[in-house]
């Protein structure tokens, strides 16, 4: 479990004192998650989660928090962080950066099917369309140049196969360029544990804190990657995938430049993937509680977009 | 009922377009209400409520509906204003100013017991601690300058008794002065059926256009004097009363000035109650299309506070 930075109960209590979300009823982990300490917290008023931050950088701890406000007033279902009584987001709580955000209900769902696939697109066109007026910039912390470090990172970990797939597709990434593309901020991690639904509906998209500036389209992709797979492989299901980018385009109508982009894109988005968790794997960070997840996924994954003529709307 | 400027559905289908919250699914008249048109909204993403304000001044909406914006970011249960895709809360439709707010969930209580009325004591502390830090400044607008204005313009409608304890009421708290009481903005009209409960606890706080900054004290006294009334009767019930007053001091301590303004606070409550009243009574603004009050039950609870030794903590 993550829960790096234990707070106790009086702890809690006295730091809820910085809020006017009534009084402590319960206070349990989450297990779940890697990058940061979470709790449920329950009050008088409301249910809520804080988070301690472990490893983020303090100062792009404001985009984040800045971003959920912005898109939770534009009704995106997202966690809205609360403002304590000096009306900022970002609080301290036994040594770490800290903060207190809504908690949404609904459950994360194993296997979606096209219905669901079609609420996430449209959900993202939304998203998209209300962060377009988020003022601060922050670049995709995952994106390009971190790919390259990253790839250094792992590469003596790898055999001669899976260096030669990461040394060509990092080349092939290198000579895409996507200047025309929309942009603007992005969740850029929004796999199916990040999305809660109820009732068929999605009512809370989670976990903001790999978010930036990147191509909306790269958003789309890292979806695709991990909601429209067939059935225990690696290869698009046609329907979900198609369900995915009409919800999205009956919001906003993609161009055709971003449907030229889509092979490109969804490799990116499994390059990504897979990178991070080769580094995870090869290389835990020390204090890490949590089991790595295999690797080998995102090869198949990013294998396949390679090989593969990626469905694209009818 | 208060629906003063009919909005069809394929005027609203294209005003939602200035938002991110899906497509609309239902659309519903409020009947409740008399300052201005609201219909409950439903879309693919939520519950709203869509108000178009007919007689507010457009230079004080900002203020309304910021101060929602600013107590919903800290957790205060209000309607939270949804910011359109300019990221602006205040629109217009069919000629007025209009704003999407989140609709709340929970009823209001006709008859709230002691458990409630000091749940509305914690929330009244709760809010007003939250309120502190927001930075707009109106003056509450039912204020002693505005009972002059409806004093004199309600006058000729009242018999001699009437006519004697308003102009004595006006004397008297002319000579109150409350230069050091705790002040900020309030809610300034939080009766029962602005508060939805859900299983006992307040999960709502409506209608924030009365709003103004005032002393903190005033909100409770306006709350005791509709929540706290024996069966019946204009005096207060004692046990209510404390558990109002307790709910309170359990969030914000009460100073001793507080203490002793206590009585002309809640008389000046009744007072700017009566007068209101009076005012859409005799006075009635055209086209207003519900029953006024009937104004006699303000006059007798500013009779029983003048009256009475009102009750405090014990």
């Amino acid at each position: 479990m993550s829960v790096y930075t234990p707070v106790s109960e009086s702890e809690l209590v006295a730091w809820l004192g910085n809020y006017s979300v009534g009084t402590l009823a319960a206070c349990e982990p989450i297990k779940a998650g890697i990058e940061n300490t979470n709790y449920f917290v329950t009050t008088s008023q409301g249910r809520y989660v804080l988070t301690l931050f472990e490893r983020l950088p303090a100062d792009e701890l404001p985009f984040y928090l800045d971003l959920m406000a912005h898109l939770a007033r534009h009704g995106i279902p997202c966690p809205a962080p609360i403002a304590d009584l000096h009306d900022r987001y970002l609080q301290h709580l036994n040594g770490k950066p800290a903060a207190l955000v809504t908690r949404l209900p609904g459950r994360a769902l194993e296997k979606p099917g096209e219905s669901e696939c079609g609420e996430l697109g449209a959900l993202l066109g939304r998203m998209h369309l209300a962060a377009r007026s988020y003022p601060a910039y922050l670049e995709n912390p995952r994106g390009p140049k971190w790919w390259r470090l990253a790839a250094k990172e792992v590469a003596p970990f790898l055999d001669s196969r899976q260096n030669e797939l990461l040394s060509k597709e990092l080349k092939f990434q290198s000579e895409q360029r996507f200047p025309d593309l929309p942009r603007g901020p992005v969740h850029a991690d929004l796999f199916r544990d990040n999305t809660l639904f109820e009732k068929g509906r999605i009512c809370g998209v989670i976990d903001f804190y790999f978010a930036g500036v990147d191509c909306l389209l790269y958003d789309i992709a890292v979806c695709a990657n991990d909601w429209c797979l067939e059935s225990g492989g690696a290869a698009l299901d046609a329907g979900r995938t198609r369900a995915l980018l009409a919800g999205c385009q009956g919001v906003r109508p993609f161009t055709p430049l971003e449907r030229a982009a889509w092979p490109a894109m969804l490799r990116a988005a499994a390059l990504r993937f897979w990178l991070s968790r080769l580094h995870d794997y090869h290389l835990p960070r020390p204090g890490m509680l949590v089991h790595a997840h295999d690797p080998e996924h995102f090869r198949r994954i990013l294998e396949d977009r390679v090989r593969a003529r990626p469905v694209w709307l009818a």
